[in-house]
């Protein structure tokens, strides 16, 4: 089934432990500083049910209609329509967490493994979980991110507490006891239900932090803690000062604490598979990070044009070194498109079990190159925009009719540009440039040094060093399938 | 004489109008959100009197102490006391904003030159108005940055309106009548005057906007107009929120509207004599870029002790690539330090008017390293400190007995370290890593292109091209007085 | 037809005026350093005659096989094919030179759009020119870049003569006369014929320097400059010491004097028509920008193999700083290779003439990441070879039997490595990252300023600009295509 | 005494055994490739005879004069002393290279302080050689980098043999009997004498390696195997292809091999104090930094004027973007400069032995600056100068007088400026950005990776984490010296 908007709303009532800036809230529909995760939300439900969308979003299945999330992607089809779906989405304000769908996915692709290897039956209760989704079609999200103590020190050494990974403390009849707590996981109070998994890989002494499950957010146990939002505004005073993030209420992430919850065993995807915990890691690395390419592909659509239009209003555009920067700015907007795109044109495909992911080396390029670059883009944006993007008015200064004609006189740019448009557009770079994305870009989908490791270990170095073997004659670069067709170099020369 | 800091605090209730977030202030010593600027200033009142540090800030002079700044540099020394005193008050919490200060200096220099010049006798004015100074000491700030409209046109041929720049709109027999807006002015609120300058070179037909002035703030026709501050929170929240601007209250610039405020001839240091525009506007960059650099002299060891503390609380203090991240953030700040420094050491000498500056191009050199890497400062801290700085919790959620516990267990760094100073190090790299920090970085005291500019031009031409002509030998490098005495190159070869 | 590389070779005996190093060479065949870049292209033909290739280097026409890039791209899948094409050829050994093609394939798009425009009839000359080569055969280059004079000053202004660009002199009835010189044309002495363009955009005044035509290089008043090369060895010595460059003769650029050149008209594509000189040099530019990307696949390829095999033969492959440099190599590489296939995959269309070119936007980012990160490529190759790339010894010194066994014992690296290879991928990498790679990297193709400049021209601002404004409520958002569909911003809040 | 040249260069005649590109040379001072650098070390000896230079590069001591660089540094103000040397020098072609000098004041401080700390008598034997070098004034250098085998083992556990770094193989009654290779030995063809120090810190296994000691380069059991020159010509050809390089020949590093070589005990420093192995390492690095900063301060000089000078001869000085890049290489060079002086300025005293070393922290900043920065230096010099740099013809095509007035005609610039001036300083640009320079600056000196882990191993971090915790209210930040004085963070705030 598809939920309307009102069904989803309704079902965020459900007694949840919820905190906010020192706060607990008994009801988040009712409380101003959620309403834009959940309206970001539930607009998803309402284009799943336009008609004008629902082909996107949804897919026929045994008569009914179902999220195209759900499905398990095999083809480079399934990732394009994957991507597109998750663009459109944002673009028209509907956000789909990519959390809890790409750890579904992550969770198909290491379940079929486990079970081919080890004869476990792992897939079981994930299509359990999956026929589940189907038909109740809740809001899900996905937590990877453990709070980690000492990051030098392994789960089960860490000397405070053995809680700093979540991990299993009971393995019972009819399910496991899970304790520990997730950081940064982001659409959590939006959300019904949530699939935890792992964040690095393990050794045996840590398997009982290799699991993978699914739990709703109001089962027994489960508190959330939410960050605080970087503004108080609500509504149109939030949209005026922060015209990206007024709508969707800046950030949602969560610490989840799991003190201690019950979860059944047809909602356990992976228990103590030591060995897998890397597999899980990676997998889902790749899958969100293309789901952090389309959000980035959004954002830095709106950045180069924010830039090319303050560059306008301040009547610089015309200059050779704006026009440089204005050229970077599209530049990078250009490589992530392109970068992630051909990473659905391009998967990896797994034949055992006849799934794909996104090419891993194409995604994490795509990926890194904006978290690389984002402080960069902040500083472009910066320089063109000006010092006013520090010292900008505010909605209520605008507002008010005493300030209102100096603002109007003294800060206009150039002629036939409301001055109201320039201090939107300054006001969107304001936001924009701030460490509410600048922090975000490097860690949101994993650190800049993940991303590193994850390209250093899955580039083509047989390619590449057979390559300079050839040149350098030194043995083996036969063995490289790319080159094995080619002639010794260099080529016997015709003339002598 | 030197006021006590209720004396200064109690001269601030002097009528001025002045708006905050779409609010009028009657009183500002009665604010919140202007506490901290008042505070700030206070307390240089405070040290000013306090024998520990009276003989670094205040000199003697015709039996009355008076401060150190109203002096006009003349040597090396001055300017390395200059230098000192900036950076003891920051470090110290009582700033002396440069604006004024370096206004008056950059005056200094250019009166004298005009007089010298064009026989004019604006230094005559400028020593009544340091006598004032001296008697009344008075808060002062300076004003340079005009509202500009659109970039690309000179201020007289604007097409909106020809205020976007302030000028002289009549001269009187008294004085003159100056209207127009400057933007960006810091530390206005806690001022008592101000010194206006222009910005930027001016042609003859822009040459009423050639006008160098002071007036008190509460002079009629002055509309203060203060940007919002960037958090709402106050007292002990507001400093355990935001370790770094909690203090001070965030940013402090104002709009500062002129609508036709009168100016007596003897607050007049400058009028008309549009071919020293430029002089003024880039004596008074590099002498501000030497304060700039004081503050960046303290930040940059924040953030390096921040990194390191963090990285040290993290458990990720040992990894090479941490320490490699670490020494470049050491680096950074001691270049910054032992550049601005050596700008004092070599400063510029004007022989013919028996003054000094800061060495234009070691200090264009300081203060571009810091603007134009604060972005990768950030960067660097936000790698280290992880996703954390989006996320972390707040004062209100650490003081919740219900969400503490919570905390303080699960957000644990390396044993032995308490949460809540780990927490603190996150909310310090938050607060230094936003763009309230990063914008201004970039454009405070001149943007980049400006120091781009201003290395060119200062940069020893001569020298470098010397160099590069005797190696080919080209003629004409003997002209170069570091040059001349060596031989041409190559040498004679001894052995043939 | 498809000549024999014998052919091709004795072809090349034509009594052209050529120089070398201060040196007039009667027969190029007979001349030691000019045998790698004739055995370059004569490789070339032997390919096209070999079955294995012949069906990727050829097409069958008129029951003769013709060289493929005799073709004007019309589709993706052309494009496609012409960049495979330049790939393997150059895998093989056996290069074909860009230049001529690319200038073709400029020629033929221009005049196809001064034909429609104009009436002229230069598609007709073209084709005849095209058939001639199809029956003929013969090796082309093309001539682009102008010596230039003082680069400020437009061609016709030019003080000191006005030849600084190459220019018509006379117009005759049976054709014209040339004059000036073409500078950096490489794979001219390889090469039969020439098709000469203009490398800039003109105005009316400079209407005489808008000319593109055909000529051989044996023609009355050529006179061909070849620029040295950088090293003096041959054959094996040439290969051990320099294991990229040491076949194909380093650099074959050549300076070309048209001494009053005469061209009959049905070689001449454009004649006077300066509004079109601009578009014949961005038209050259992308399709020649395609051709440097493919260079650039290879390598980038052999760069990051190098890379990667000299940490290994040094023993520090593990460690995480040099797996990060060896990261970023392979990005590189496989950002250009995507963003240039991106390019063939989604060509510019001309649907008014039927004609394609590769994609303007990502074919200049592929060409402009690896020219702007050349001497980056090389710093790290550096970084992680070591000190002896400076220091290596030669193929005299390991052939000599008194050094060989101290150089053997001394310089081995990883026990199992043969000190001889390590040494020679040290020699490869000093052979990649001098600056016969780096400031080709650069200036091949056209500068960084011209691929800055091509991708602000070519950005679409219009998309960039809509998704700011719609988020800012900026009229106008609706006009792009891409836009238009969806709703303003934000959606309407369904939780109100 | 004080050397006359032809006495330096008589003694060069001294049996030694040396080869170079795969031949053994009997004379060097006959070999044309080798006259380079004897002349640039003969000059050294004819500026210390010559009275306008004889008080900077030597003393007067018991009624001899003997060279400066013998005196063990003691102040700020030798050290200023020797930087000044050491820069006028270079500028007058008279090259002492600080290879021989540096390791003999490194070898002075920690022989100091194992005297002191051990008991040892190792100052004795120093200065019995100090005494050797006043009395007979020969050229050293010194011998640091070893040949390394397998990076990531120790010395003593390398697999093929235990020879990659030097060693003592024995101890007899009268000295040691020492094996090993040193790598990339600067200036040693013109030197009499070596000094040999560990490059790397040693356990105890390694206590053979821990040899410090001096040796004359004909001594039984020394071979010199020379890098070969990166050019073959000589004279007037080699100055007017390599206006920099051209005079000295190139690079002159030698592997040494020491095959079984004997070495008296009042010729060793240091033998089997392995504790001490990285103090001499260390030490001799910022010694030897302050050696190479003064290179690069001639260096960024000349690049800076050789870009300014291009800039102009191509008619693009007065472009916003090219102004902006030699402003970069102004700041480079004074940045190289400024830190290198404070270095001297600031130096690290060591009170307990009464001797001093450059600053660590100013010194590496200033070698990394330079380094980490060449490869940008060669690519603006390259953008700047344009495609030429790789296809400039040569001094026999300038001299062809066939080819010279075709070169004169079309290779001209700016009007006024002789065509061979613009191709001399296209020459000296094409001489400093090829990896002749790119690749020494980089591990010149010491690798990037060494200056890393010495700025982190020396910065002040208890001054930094002093800053941070003082903001944080974290405890310990009373402890840093320089903030002890302080009062705590924030002050008590006047205004309530």
């Amino acid at each position: 089934m598809i939920r309307t908007p009102e069904q989803y709303i309704e079902s965020l009532r459900d007694g949840r432990i919820i905190y906010l800036n020192g706060e607990k809230i008994p009801d988040i529909t009712k409380h101003p500083h959620m309403k834009g995760a959940i309206n970001y939300r539930a607009k998803s439900y309402a284009l799943a049910n336009d008609p004008k969308w629902r082909d996107l979003i949804t897919m026929e299945e045994e008569n009914d209609r179902v999220m195209f999330l759900w499905k398990q992607p095999q083809t480079s089809k399934d990732l394009l329509r994957r991507r597109d779906l998750y663009i459109k989405c944002m673009k028209l304000g509907g956000i789909i967490s990519g959390m809890g769908p790409d750890a579904l996915a992550a969770a198909g692709v290491v379940a079929a493994r486990m079970d081919k290897k080890l004869g476990t039956h792992y897939t079981d209760a994930l299509e359990d979980y999956r026929t589940h989704l189907k038909r109740n079609d809740p809001a899900i999200t996905g937590a990877i991110t453990d709070v980690k103590g000492n990051r030098s020190i392994r789960p089960s050494a860490q000397e405070q507490h053995q809680d700093f990974y979540v991990r299993v403390v009971d393995r019972q009849k009819d399910g496991i006891i899970v304790r520990g707590a997730k950081m940064h996981i982001s659409d959590t109070p939006g959300a019904n239900e949530i699939i935890v998994s792992p964040c690095r890989a393990h050794r045996e002494e840590d398997k009982d932090y290799a699991v993978v499950f699914a739990t709703p957010l109001n089962a027994e146990g489960v508190k959330l803690f939410t960050s605080p939002r970087f503004y108080e505004e609500t509504d149109e005073e939030a949209l005026w000062n922060w015209p990206v993030s007024g709508f969707y209420g800046g950030i949602s992430e969560c610490m989840i604490v799991f003190d201690d919850v019950f979860v059944p065993w047809n909602r356990v995807f992976m228990c103590g598979e030591w060995q897998f915990s890397r597999d899980i890691a990676w997998t889902f690395g790749v899958f969100h990070r293309l789901f952090g390419t389309c959000h980035k592909v959004v954002f830095t659509e709106q950045a180069a044009g924010a830039a090319a239009l303050i560059a306008e209003y301040n009547g610089i555009d015309k200059y050779p070194h704006i026009q440089e920067k204005l050229a970077w700015l599209a530049a990078h907007a250009e490589i992530i498109n392109t970068m992630a795109r051909a990473g659905c044109e391009h998967p990896d495909f797994f034949p055992d079990i006849g799934l794909a992911a996104p090419n891993l080396v194409y995604t994490n390029i795509a990926k890194f190159m904006f978290a690389n670059d984002q402080f960069e883009t902040s500083k472009i944006m910066c320089d063109i925009a000006g010092g006013l993007v520090s010292t900008v008015f505010s909605y209520k200064d605008w507002e008010n009719p005493e300030e209102k004609p100096y603002i109007d006189k003294f800060l206009a740019g150039k002629s036939g540009i409301p001055t109201e448009d320039r201090l939107k557009v300054i006001r969107m770079i304001k936001d924009m440039s701030g460490h509410n994305h600048d922090n975000i870009a490097i860690h949101g989908e994993g650190s800049l040094a993940a991303q590193k490791m994850a390209l250093y270990a899955g580039a083509d170095w047989e390619r590449y060093k057979a390559a300079a073997k050839r040149v350098c004659n030194i043995e083996g670069w036969k063995e490289s399938k790319e080159f094995k067709d080619l002639s010794p170099w260099p080529p016997e020369p015709i003339l002598k």
